[in-house]
């Protein structure tokens, strides 16, 4: 019994104690007020935290213990509700103190538009960035219904700021006929309906470059990850995901920052997508922080 | 079979198919973006509407059919995910063209804060209008960690502009200090924890006047209403709220406007909440239009 | 703001609101009272309306998109709960009626016996009319438990109305012996567990032909479709189903009408099973109509 | 361990082994085809019998205890899926034969159908029968649109079969108008929305007759009851319902038979609906057979 | 952002960050291995801590802020899954050390056996400790199938150690008769069905005595409270209990420890059980604790 | 109807009515109280059974009914709650008994660790046994945070029984890394991740042996198993776990006895986990059972 320190609570699980020491920073973004379907992302960050103590600490896949690497959870961001450019302004804050910090960041959404400023923090600290994006929906809208900050719209703000040659995006399944066309049109590179093959093709080209990976939950099949907002047939299984992040292990590129997004545990009563997600975001760790 | 006209889809049971020749409009509001705990009222009108084919056409309580009123359900109102100032915008511009029509509006939440352009709307039309609040919460704050359009926030603004000592609340079971110090050193009446004998009290001082009525579902306690946003207990019961309704329909008011908001479908597997707030408008409508 | 007509409510999106001018029409089937297992179908037709405002207008897979196909959502024909025969006859009249019409029915169960008299009327209108049947099961019993009319008859009834040989069923894990050995002894085919392989194999030799496919949900593994009556492990993912749907598409048959059944909402909390039936028919119809 | 005899598996607690010793039979009657709502009776027996195991086997309200009565768990009558006349048929036989053998029966539903025909065999016994029926609906229509076998009608049936005046229903709070006349005009008696007060005031005029008492579970509000078909908010509470039970139990009504039905297991995830009727069911056999 | 200290993570609101300068300690048990029916209430305190975020920290009914209390939230005490006896011991030496340490006890169940060790511990200190007890069920058994360790026993286990006669239970509506019988053989104090009646009468009688309150959530009907292990419909609201809470609170009893139990939220998805034992708690922090 | 026999209840679909008669005792071991993370599958056994009436008695994999093979479904063994010692010697007596009596035994659980005295009590009868192990962890641990007997062990407790030569895992993706340490060292098979091509290759070895195999359901990624205690993703799916079952069918070994576990409903409200429980041990008993 350790009543000499307060009770340290909910945080994933083997968070280290000292952020000073700790080379990655997991965080929270729990806000979902601008989805256009089903609310509830704002949870994810807590239930992934709470259903981590289920989790082996070692990976049979890796073979490494998460007590390798040392990362800090440091909780959620206290996003203003229903204010989109606030909060969005709140997170590059943050992400600038930790890269500042000589951090990694390590997201957990939160509804994907949370992405965008993180990518453009780190764009500033890394001029040649990638993005390896793994999603059943392109996100490449210039707005919804008259709304430009949305959650459809991430992956095009940011191909538009760091040019969308250095965007990749994989498993996509849906959106317009328009947002299609614009990334054809100007050199952006999506794979639709597959991750890991063409991904282990693209893996190479990015070889030593800084490379930001987002990931929606969505990519994989509803069947995987029945909670999230859009529930979209035709995905990848979670050994297929978890496969595609090996890959990047594997890989020679440079993990910069990454998030996973678009839990909303209150549409899965069983709890398998947010304990997915933690194993995810274990696999993450160990694979892509040396 | 008719095929001659389009189908009339999910609209609430009995609802009039001529705009013009009905004295209400029922629509919802399918906002629910500045919510501080858990998001989904926005889908509270589509499952109410939806629910509402299992219900009698008549009153056993007001010995009435639906069909003796004439009301038009017009749909949902299209609001701009994530944009609260949009929203409001656009529901006040809305209820004005509704009442510029002459109807009286019926309103489904959402989330209370969409009740606030209502009300500013119809105090546009009714200088001397009162307010019947009845809800667990106050609603009275200024802001919610920084935001002043916040679901928290309602029936301080409408205090604020049509004068504290117009506005009624009743089963108030939670807020903040501050909340009920401002009540009560502006003249504010709140009925703590009751609603049925309280209201007897009021409504005789009401009489002649003009009011509108809004009902935050949490104003019953959460075995009555789980599907809602913020579950609270020690409310009232439905047959309580039943009775208050009747109550007010057995007045002298003139209710000029109602809403009924916070259904949150997603927390109520047994949709019991979406099924109660169907007959409470039926209630509603069999009451309080003459 | 459109309050010159009356508000369309839920219907499926892009329907076209004009029957007259519409190829297709799209219609419910809300039956459920001789299912054997767990009832709820009855609701699919309506929750799959519902969800399909989740669904991009364009499909990734086909380069197409909903607009450039007329349909009409008809909404459900009212049947007379508990009554089979009636209910069967009165499909069977609104089917007339459509073809007379000439449009393409496609139909949303309701369990599986509303397909029966859908194929009924299309054979008299279409003599050479193959069927193409995706399922768990084999519904080739004469009867169940004594009664002629159930879920688990309508393929036996079809196969012996426009002969067995016209018949192809896929992806069927679950049957009696009996059934299986009625087929193989009349010359019905059946592929076991398998659809896609199958019917590539299959669809050359129905090259030219009038054919009417019907899928029950439940040909989707319980992962895929949690939400059915009777759910049935081994099973197909939904990746398989969309290339099946595709493969049709692809193919030289003329798809005459078509319909999918099964899906019961209450048994899926997370919807993706509506999710999932709502993109399906927008693929069955992009596909499948010229 | 028995190995000597086959396992008894899932009956109601404490039931008797043999049927020729037992006095009372319990059976189940898994019909929910004709309900024009949600369906999902058909389950409740066996989920009832399920959770009877978490009952305690002493009443603290009537200080007695289940082996003082000796009931049969006759198990569920195999009905016909989808077919209500010969379902009706095939519990009137079954409940002719308990009759003939001297055994009280005590039903549990599925839909309220079901309580038609065994009131019928009653009546056949018991040519001064009286009916006290527990309901939130009237159930008095005589066909739901155009179907004379309906959820909605066995009060109607029973009524015109032994005479209105000899029926007596309580806590109704839902029906037609003409369901409402109806009885005014022909003796019978309603009380709207209360049980407990009324019964107590009915109760001596019945001293001494025989007594059949069907309670449908939604007289509860769905508060203490939301696993059933058709919820509807205003009822009373199950303090209420055991208190209406001992009401009945200290009268000097002879009860020749009774039911429980419209447990809906499915729209219950805590299963307290199920739960609630086990411990009501204690009461009946504790309190009704002396 | 505060990257200084680690993140403090799921803690009860408003948890004080000093063990020392706290004058209660609030704890988890999460024990559920000897329950003999539905298990889960390990999850208990987790959950309530997680959903105290929705809490407002003014009482309303106290006209109290929490931070006018100083309470330690130390997290939940590691039990060995599995292990009653063990468990037991664990519990006991924790408390021990809370009351050496001059903290008042407030417990977070769990299973109801666990507040065996607690009252047992605090017994060492106050000698003529009185307890309260409020639950549907007696909890009076010496063993359960066997087992003396079950959560059937705590009661029993107390009394024997105190005196009966220190013992008051409230609420009660199951048990066996044989635990009835006990009592009332010893001079223990059970009120049957009621609570807060009764306990009005009780409290004088001990005034300026040490007491231990121990709330079992199911002394709530299961419509205030499904998320527990046994629902046992016929008991109290939620308003009947916080008046409860509020009678001790303005009684002149010196209440020096209290625990609430049984909190299982799979049991309730609309998580109303965890907000209400939140709230339950903040009633008991601000009206127990001078 | 027949009322000369006590109603059989709730058992597995087509149990044959004599345990004399019968080759095969199949018998629910309802014990949750070690695992580490989510009780419940002490109510696996009873809800599998319960679901088996909806199971074809015909398997189109195997071409064989239920009634070629003889087997008794004895019910769940009474264990004592929360004392696992106690628990796991009287299930080792029972599994004694079973093999005295020359039948197989076919096990349902409850968590894992149950598995440990039934493989022990089979040891005792094959001295030359092998174990095959289907399984998302490794169950190798020694003791869990203390304790010994957790369901995180029996493995390796079986292990070093008979020798960890003779067991045989496949599926695992989670353990500890000195588990699979310990593995490696010791000569145990561990197929990490696949289950089907690595059982293939092994069966031939084992030709002519007895083999006990136990499966736990969570060997199934969770889109095909969300109903159990500890659900990981990454795992296979049900088609490969059927495959798998009839691979052993149609090899030589010789299953002297089988289980399968960790079932835990309440986590799965579209009960696919216990369908497809049912139909793995239909597909057992036809394919093992000769």
């Amino acid at each position: 019994m350790r009543f000499d320190e307060a009770y340290s609570g909910n945080v994933f699980i083997k968070s280290h104690p000292s952020y000073e020491e700790s080379s990655v920073v997991l965080y929270g973004m729990p806000m979902d007020w601008t989805v256009s379907y089903r609310p509830g992302s704002r949870f994810g960050p807590t239930r992934i935290r709470e259903v981590s103590i289920g989790l082996e600490e070692y990976s049979a896949y890796l073979d490494r213990e998460l007590e390798e690497v040392k990362y800090f959870d440091a909780g959620d961001i206290p996003l203003p509700f229903g204010n989109a450019q606030r909060s969005i302004d709140m997170i590059e804050d943050y992400i600038d103190q930790v890269l500042g910090d000589g951090k990694i960041p390590f997201g957990m959404g939160g509804e994907h538009l949370v992405s965008w400023p993180v990518m453009k923090a780190i764009a500033k600290k890394y001029p040649d960035l990638g993005i390896i994006h793994m999603d059943a929906h392109t996100d490449l809208r210039e707005e919804y219904e008259g709304e430009p900050l949305s959650h459809s719209t991430p992956i095009r703000k940011i191909a538009e700021h760091i040019g969308p040659e250095n965007v990749y995006s994989f498993g996509i399944r849906s959106g317009m006929k328009e947002e299609f066309q614009w990334a054809k049109e100007n050199g952006m590179h999506i794979s639709k309906f597959e991750v890991l093959e063409p991904l282990k093709e693209i893996l190479p080209t990015l070889a030593g470059r800084p490379v930001y990976v987002t990931i929606d939950i969505d990519v994989l099949d509803p069947a995987h990850a029945p909670g999230t907002g859009t529930v979209d047939c035709g995905g990848i299984t979670s050994k297929e995901l978890l496969a595609s992040i090996h890959a990047i292990a594997h890989s020679d590129i440079n993990v910069v920052g990454a998030d996973l997004v678009e839990v909303a545990p209150i549409y899965d009563n069983s709890e398998q997508t947010a304990n997915t997600a933690s194993k995810l975001i274990r696999e993450m760790l160990l694979g892509w922080v040396k």
